[in-house]
């Protein structure tokens, strides 16, 4: 998990204008000079344990092999929750146990929970770590900011080399979201719900790419949407809505030439349905 | 191009709430893990090709020669346009062919239309290459980020030492917008607009500081504003608009204790005068 | 003040959209190639220079020994105002003399003026030295834009090990703010006011937690709330007002399911008053 030049990553909803990444970075370096650390970001919306999760879904198998991925959305800090290390593959996970580090684990794994994150066992390639040794805490640790406090600096002690079994006890359970997919119904319609804003305003949802069928409507917000385009700029009036596979590999809907998030009056949580049509 | 620990730069108009940015970097590390990546900005609007060319145009020229600048507003991806490679000096552009990349050309080569990106004529001393080798891509390429599959392993590669010729074939002619550079009339009134609001709510012009008149009336949202003034902070009243030279080397319309944008209800686009006063 | 890797961070309110700070760590990186470079925010309210010597304050002991902190809240930019390098223990500073680099300075030897930066004399142990001599600054200097032309070469030269003294002339005196600690009145009362509105709208107070009675109530804005709870997760119903003390180490306003600062329409500067309980 170390390297020459550990790659340490963050996905807060800390905002960037407090210092709360900065001193969370200044842990690190102070442990591991060598780090080099990547803001995934700082901008996941407060207490958006799902969207964190999304976000960092979507990042983090471009980094290299042994990346750290810390992630802290994490409204219940202070009280019982755990924080935990998950590794998995060779990529390892950090942060509060609440399901925010659902993107450690398969789909499989993934809790069959309606929504939220409910406990869930971990298969044994993956290895999950209560983070309670002392040593690697800043001490004392603060009630209410366990990035700087924990999950930095474990992030910066496993980055120079400690073995993930000493930080704490090993557990079989950790919490996890049910995995991104839409539901196919028995009819062949898709029934999903939008996953995520993104800066433009499209909405992205969990209907993903390898479910959708070849041609289709989607329904949402009372309006309907053909689909699939391509690309954003698909030769369509660039004031229509428009229905395509995202980078993310989920399908999107969105305005070439604004937000499709305003012009639906939508966000997360809204359901959409895809409908096959030949 | 290279060198031991390559600079490489982003400016974008991908916010930075999605982890775009992120993955862009990741790519870049897991490709040439020894560069430096800095942003320059994620915050351009969606879609200002015009406003991304005026920000990299104040910013690249302060770094190290060798540095490599990715920029990336690209409304169009995945539609018919180039992707370019373009080096200048000892600089090195690299982004979609959409006029975004303008700032790698000298003034004298870019486009005479009144407005937009036109084609241009590169002299011999500037060498664009279209980015089609898939060696140098991440396969598949995605329709809709190429900042991701296109641009970032470009960079990369460049960084690590690639030759410019091995990326695609050399292109004689790129989309270029027009200089920044107010019209002067035979009155020798200079006939501008705004190109730029900055963070502080100044209006930034495309009145050149060497165009000026030593004193001068900037006519802008139907009021007068007198100039120049040296500093912000010039022993005027506060809340009086002012006229003076930015840090980038054109006219700014300012208002020291608040929003020269918000005060005059103006943006991108609008008109100024500048007129020489004795 | 060097070494193999030297940090330098970055504190001002110049936003991130127009490449002011990338302009910035081009000029480190040109001068001194292996700084790493740590944003602690660039999000200060313009012209907010107690909230940046907050801020900066509640970072800067994190990072470790060596570290120079550039901080960039400068409205008076080209008139009169001295630029510093101060040096405080084993960290650095360095920004124009208005009182935004009081982080620098213990509490005893800040000003006592009830509020503003004041000048103020220097201990034995604390050197200042003004920023003047040319070979560390980037020529022309601009009128407007220091952090390129002045602080951000100084630096990155000191970074370097360039002497302190090669700078410009010691000077006894700087402008500082007065400590961020509330008055205690005769009664037992603290009475304070609100120095900081974090992301997630906490109201950050003056009001120290060494201070602090075991129980109190906090009057603001009309509002009685009774404190200290533990976390922002404590029990309590979520949309009520809670007192605690923060990671910063002050008494915050919180409210665990929103912002304090809306509920309240209360921001920088709102009083507040800590009355003991039994």
């Amino acid at each position: 998990m170390n390297g020459d030049r550990p790659i340490i990553t963050l996905t807060t909803d800390f905002g960037t204008s407090d210092g709360f990444d900065a001193a969370m970075k200044a842990v690190i370096l102070s442990i591991c000079p060598d780090a080099r650390i990547i803001d995934v970001t700082h901008a996941i919306p407060p207490g958006g344990i799902e969207d964190a999760a999304f976000v960092l879904a979507t990042a983090w198998p471009h980094f290299p092999p042994g990346t750290i991925h810390i992630c802290v959305v994490d409204p219940a800090v202070g009280s019982g929750r755990a924080s935990l290390l998950i590794r998995s593959g060779e990529s390892a996970f950090i942060g509060p146990d609440n399901g925010v580090l659902s993107p450690a684990l398969p789909d499989a794994t993934r809790a069959r929970t309606a929504e939220g994150a409910g406990p869930v066992s971990l298969p044994p390639h993956i290895e999950a770590y209560e983070l309670v040794n002392p040593e690697y805490q800043r001490i004392p640790v603060s009630a209410t900011f366990h990035g700087r406090d924990v999950f930095a600096p474990a992030a910066a002690h496993l980055a120079l080399g400690a073995e993930p079994d000493s930080f704490g006890p090993r557990q079989q359970r950790v919490h996890a979201l049910p995995p991104f997919r839409a539901h196919l119904e028995p009819t062949g319609v898709l029934a999903g719900r939008v996953i995520h804003v993104d800066h433009f305003g499209n909405l992205i949802t969990d209907v993903r790419a390898e479910d959708l069928p070849p041609a289709f409507t989607a329904e949402i917000g009372g309006l309907v949407v053909r689909g699939p385009v391509p690309t954003f700029h698909a030769g369509m009036p660039w004031d229509m809505l428009i229905a395509l596979v995202d980078s993310s590999g989920y399908l999107a809907i969105a305005r070439p030439d604004g937000s499709a998030a305003a012009t639906l009056a939508a966000g997360v949580g809204a359901a959409v349905r895809v409908v096959p049509r030949t």
